[in-house]
């Protein structure tokens, strides 16, 4: 392993230091800052050191500190769209190893409302979580599920998809209401264009997210959540760079790939992944939002990428389809019925300690809830236990031969 | 206290031994015995002491001695219907406290069927508990929730509640079947006429299950299963004494009182349980089947019952009603919105310890399945703390000191 021991993210720190200050002395904003030693304000524990990058990938491993402790990366983090990882139990969550979750900002905003979730003590109490936490901007909902009504520079006013209320989300408000939620990180709000969009369209959408993110940035009142800006441009390089330019210019502390995984095959993602993530700065987090299959992690991560969020896991588990070594299986086939193997034979998590393929198929034949909790709690643990191995293989300087070894296992059947 | 310490149930072991050495010697029975030392039958340790009986009621605690554990009675079962206790995980299971579980034969026999069960190591491997369990007849839900086409002294003949497939059952299948599935306490099939008939037909029943009952015992092939008596008679006390009578006689390991909770009211309920109660011996265990509500449980413990079953705490936790020391509460209420305290403030459970109201409401606001999960858990973990502060009680000679603190804080709203 190269050794490539970055230094703490100095601007990032830096920038807090100038901003808590600011506010500190001007007494300005309606956040308290959150530690206080002798009137002085504490700096929260934001860091991210790459403890080392892979011989033959762009892979790396590193530690990523936030206020509610040390996430090692590459880490994939579950989705808890309505402050509950669905089916799971935060106790069953840690036992899965999970590091981070995510929770979205535009479902928690609908249903109870950030504010009733800030009156509550915020996101972290509200579900009982203790880990850190990060939320989306609400952006991607907004423009795949909500019902657009007007999109400009300054706002975008939609629809809810619950009951059709009118509703609208700007930058400024998108900080505003993660701030309420009060995750780790937050998410600047973007344009995520679909993917069969034209180009001049995209180009907006760019430029849009840029100005977008230099608000968000100027909104934030709270110093101890980071906001990451989000590079788009589809599958066009050149507004990859684009975008990518202007939102390290904004020096961000850390920074998502967003507009992936949106309907593109996967090899126009691994090659826009190529073409993107050599622009991002070495030292800060690189996080690939709504990513993936297995495979698309270690295609990622060996192509530099830090973070992953997929609902797969658990959708995938409430759909009785299980992740293993070997492939994923779906476990209402008839050849599992008198099956009594775990899930997945190499899988060390709860359910594969203690239940078999034969049981687990019964629970789904006949609609018992402990099916779909089953089978998610292994996928999340399996995706916890893939990217535990490719970051020891990468601490080796191995990643070439795990993603070799990883590709023959899965085979057709990724 | 009154020190009562009644000898081990000597008539079911020298039952269990003769009928271990007929077998051993003449060869015969198509299942295993289960526990050899040196080609010589070793008696499972079936066994029930009453530690104590209350001062001032007819309480007791007591010890069940069985091939998976020991059981602290009184002691209620959550019910696993298809092998599992619905949405909870046996992990859960063991946080709640829970020390047995009932499962029901009907349901299994249908899907996966009682042979795979065997087939796949018996229930409690097919379902990863490791504690006892009881399997009921599967006479009840041929009476309540199949269509009968047809009922003799021989067999009851019915359709599947699933397809409409003709079944039947009879007291020698009922016993293969439970022999198949393999629980620790295994039941007669009984006849369970509905509340509300005429006299004569409660008679032809209690009468059909005493026969019954002798046919099942002659048919138990296995010595590591205990096979318990179920007394009818619904709510005629002359009736219930002619079964007891009768059932007694035949000196089963343990009865059951059945034909309650089936309609009659309360009151009802415990002035049968006044008459049928005494009728049992006092050195075998006493299961109320299909009981309760925590105001249930307590009368009918002070009443002498040592066993319970029901499927209203995981059923109405999945209907967000939760028990509480204070009496039931629905979460979907508005007031919990903003509501931070524990679903019960006296409450050690898990969900207890990590959740507020507002957030358990939230989920059920949502259809987030954690919701059912979390009222199930805490309401099974509620009612295995509310027998265990009662056994204490017991221990005390407090059993009626208990009762009426119980009552007036359930209050109207028990």
């Amino acid at each position: 392993m190269r050794r490539c021991r970055s230094s703490p993210t100095a601007g990032f720190k830096n920038r807090l230091a100038e901003r808590a200050g600011d506010r500190f002395f001007s007494g300005s904003g309606s956040v308290p800052l959150p530690f206080f030693f002798q009137g002085v304000p504490i700096l929260p524990p934001f860091q991210f050191q790459v403890e080392g990058v892979d011989r033959s990938t762009l892979a790396r491993v590193g530690r990523l500190e936030t206020p509610h402790g040390v996430v090692e990366t590459p880490a994939f983090m579950p989705v808890g769209t309505l402050a509950t990882v669905k089916g799971l139990t935060v106790e069953q969550l840690r036992q899965a190893q999970v590091q981070m979750v995510l929770s979205n900002t535009y479902h928690l905003a609908l249903r109870p409302g950030s504010e009733v979730v800030a009156e509550l003590g915020g996101l972290h109490r509200f579900m009982g979580w203790d880990g850190p936490i990060l939320t989306d901007s609400g952006g991607f909902q907004v423009f795949s599920l909500a019902r657009l009504t007007k999109l400009n520079d300054d706002r975008v006013v939609f629809r809810s998809h619950l009951d059709g209320s009118p509703l609208e989300l700007s930058p400024e408000r998108a900080v505003e209401i993660q701030e309420q939620l009060g995750a780790d990180f937050i998410m600047c709000l973007d344009e995520c264009p679909p993917h069969d969009v034209a180009r001049d369209k995209v180009l907006i959408a760019v430029d849009r997210t840029t100005r977008w993110a230099e608000r968000c940035r100027k909104s934030q009142r709270r110093v101890d959540q980071a906001l990451l800006g989000i590079v788009q441009g589809g599958t066009h390089l050149d507004l990859r760079t684009r975008s990518a330019e202007a939102l390290v210019a904004l020096d961000f502390p850390g920074y998502a790939v967003g507009g992936l995984s949106v309907g593109e095959s996967p090899a126009e993602m691994y090659t826009t992944l190529d073409g993107t993530v050599p622009l991002l700065p070495a030292d800060k987090p690189r996080y690939l939002m709504g990513v993936g299959r297995p495979i698309d992690l270690v295609e990622a991560a060996t192509r530099g990428i830090d973070l992953f969020d997929c609902v797969m896991p658990t959708r995938n588990g409430r759909n009785a389809m299980a992740f293993t070594s070997l492939g994923p299986i779906r476990i209402k086939n008839l050849k599992y019925q008198k099956d009594t193997r775990p899930l997945d034979e190499r899988c060390p998590c709860p359910v594969c300690a203690h239940h078999t393929r034969a049981y687990i198929r019964h629970l789904f034949l006949v609609n018992e809830m402990l099916g779909p909790i089953l089978v998610s709690w292994h996928n999340v643990a399996y995706y916890q236990q893939l990217l535990r191995e490719l970051r020891e293989a990468v601490r080796a300087g191995e990643g070439a031969e795990f993603r070799r070894l990883q590709l023959a296992r899965w085979g057709e059947n990724p």
